[in-house]
């Protein structure tokens, strides 16, 4: 499967027909499409913009390769001369874009693409592939880590992720909205995410007996020794564990934590908590996975389980209980004028938008205007040109820098908004100049 | 993101955690691993097995790369004999695998891995994260092929597929479940696929007016012209393209179906269908896209919605409704003895399994036995040998072919397993030999 990423053909064959009718009449005046999602899912009060880098990297490299042009022209679907302009496709246009990291509501574009038809077009199916994945998962993420602010969070779910493609985006985008890493390795070496996991039951069951398990993983890493303790009987192992520390503290090597991946998590890490200190191992931090998310964590520390770390796969990689979002990238604009889609449910607003965000007395967020481009409205604008001419217009945020930011974002977001709990909506308010140009847009196209 | 799917590192740090601790002791004899589903999704009623082809691909292919070996030196974790004995792994092993295609269900194994310790090991992560994924969407589609048998079948879902990998699976999976074919580009490309797709709303949109955009599509694409009517007003669009459809044959041009996308598909349907039939059109198709599922296009069907075929997309693409397996991929014996893990709520059946199928008198399937390898059991065995030393035993089919087996497959599923509402359980039994093993390893590991 290599390159598949890569690849200008990772789109659906109706661009490649639209872009065959728009060069046979000639049309490629400037189009301006956004990236929105249509309205939060009912268990989401905000949603956390991520995938921009992925976009942009896409849109600097975007081509046809010789292997691609040579299917195309022999598909029989493509006439010569369109296969040939196809060659010297590049994309040249403008992207506007909230920072990833910015929480973002209704109806309120993230990305804005501005470029020749043809251009804008193309680029429309991996957009929505990488910008909807992304934001599902740091919406997710954010989510466990709201509930979980003092916790060690590590995503586990590379497994259960939809693909390769899916399980990297995930370490990448749950780091960036605060987790504290990840047991994905090629994501801890692309991104230098900080990388965490020890073994897994087949270690145990590998060896004649835990206890051997236990010691054999200690001597191969003195210095990062977490011991799996739910394979046979959980309290047992922690019990066997007291003489074991013992034992191996003479040789220099300190058990740092134990992990409980199975059974009632809470029940257990109170049991084992206590078999640690009273065996003097105070230290021994408690790690808890499998099965979990957001809600589960929230039960968990508010029932005061003694858990300092949770790894947390499936549910937040496969985002399970909202795998994917009423996300759109639609045609605003075309050729100097507005334009918008009136389909049954479906109506979007026109024109080039921009969002404007205030705050209140302490710094959170209190409501958003959304606008035209060039409306006067109070607030911070939220999208930012990101990339001109085909290349990006700044150096890119590393995702340190990115993961600071979405931590302030996140601490901006008011009281009812943060919880897990539906809240009332965000308050979005539409300026008059966009319900205005909604109105005259339909006017001309009845 | 190239490359992300060939390399070794996508994997879960505590497999190479493990490795180096096994490294130390010298552990390595032969390990089976087999993976299962623990139990069936509420809302499914068999699962059909695949996936089986990339893993090969990835076994056959695995190995370190230098960038890798690299980092891995300088990781901070691993020391330089353990690194120098990953630049030699490769994967030497046996694999027992059902063939793609073959319906399954809760606890029994549709893959054995039989393979020194290391190895072994090592490929869960990307084993896992393959077979699940296309296990989903396979099993996704097969439904919706079951409730429509005779529909045209496409699936839509790449842009809102979980990154870039999962839209190429689902596209080649749901057309080994039994579509007809997809719109992804790439997925035609690579393996043959055929594609579908013609316009968006955009491309009526870029047009001052929507005839004008039908005429343009139906110039540029004289073969393959499916209009999308839903942009503005569907029933006048429908009403539009009767002259329209007049005015080009006499140029040679055949509409060949419209599409609709929003709103209520069957009643747009009804009413489209009674337009294009009084028009003279009785041959135009209707296609219909938009949330669909298999229970949308049930419900369609049962309503007689006059719907020659259906875009399916996101919720298949996403298996909405069942984002994920509670699958495993454990350790069953090691050195010649059988090994189980008993963690609460996770326990499994030791040993390297077989699973034997019945058929009834008309060739269906009437339940299974769960049973150790060499036990004599009535029925067929459906675990195959695919993979010897490392290189598979027999060429692989095409995915044609396993096309071809899936659907000769679903045609051998009862009526109670082949709807969509919940059946009784599909019966497997346990075999004795099995069951005594399992006591038996319990009784040594107590």
């Amino acid at each position: 499967m290599n390159n598949a990423t890569e690849s200008a053909l990772l789109t659906d064959l109706y661009q490649l027909t639209m872009l065959q009718a728009y060069f046979d009449k000639g049309l490629d005046d400037t189009a301006v499409f956004e990236f929105f999602v249509r309205k939060l899912p009912e268990n989401r009060n905000f949603l956390l913009a991520a995938g921009l880098e992925q976009v942009l990297d896409y849109l600097e490299n975007l081509h046809f390769s010789a292997d691609e042009l040579h299917w195309l022209r022999n598909c029989g679907r493509f006439h010569e001369r369109f296969v040939d302009a196809l060659a010297d496709l590049r994309f040249t246009g403008e992207v506007w874009a909230m920072p990833e990291g910015t929480p973002f509501y209704a109806n309120e574009p993230i990305l804005r693409v501005v470029a020749p038809l043809r251009e804008a077009q193309l680029v429309e199916t991996r957009i929505i592939n990488l910008l909807q994945f992304q934001t599902l998962i740091a919406t997710k993420a954010a989510r466990v880590r709201l509930v979980a602010p003092d916790s060690l969070l590590v995503d586990f779910g590379l497994r259960r992720a939809h693909g390769a493609e899916a399980g990297l985006l995930s370490a990448r985008t749950s780091f960036l909205a605060g987790f504290d890493g990840t047991s994905n390795v090629q994501a801890g070496m692309r991104w230098n995410i900080p990388l965490f996991g020890t073994m897994a039951h087949s270690f145990i069951q590998a060896h004649e007996d835990e206890l051997g398990a236990f010691e054999d993983f200690s001597h191969s890493h003195p210095k990062a020794t977490t011991l799996l303790i739910d394979t046979y009987d959980t309290e047992a192992a922690a019990r066997a564990i007291v003489p074991l520390a013992r034992k191996l503290s003479h040789e220099g090597i300190e058990i740092q934590a134990v992990r409980i991946d199975s059974g009632d998590l809470g029940c257990h890490a109170s049991r084992v908590r206590a078999i640690l200190d009273e065996g003097g191992l105070p230290n021994v931090h408690i790690f808890a996975s499998g099965n979990l998310d957001e809600y589960a964590v929230q039960a968990l520390l508010a029932a005061k389980a003694p858990i300092d770390g949770f790894g947390v796969g499936t549910r937040m990689n496969t985002s399970d209980d909202c795998p994917y979002l009423e996300c759109a990238y639609k045609l605003q604009e075309y050729a100097g004028s507005a334009r918008r889609k009136r389909s049954e449910g479906k109506a979007s607003w026109p024109g080039r938008k921009q969002v404007f965000r205030r705050f209140d007395a302490e710094g959170r967020m209190s409501g958003d205007t959304l606008a035209l481009e060039g409306d006067e409205v109070t607030g911070t604008p939220l999208l930012e040109c990101a990339m001109r001419g085909g290349k990006r217009t700044v150096a890119s945020p590393t995702l340190a820098q990115a993961r600071d930011y979405a931590r302030a974002q996140l601490a901006r977001i008011a009281p009812p908004w943060r919880g897990l709990e539906a809240a009332v909506p965000y308050p979005v308010e539409i300026s008059t100049t966009l319900r205005e140009l909604a109105q005259q847009v339909d006017r001309k196209s009845m």
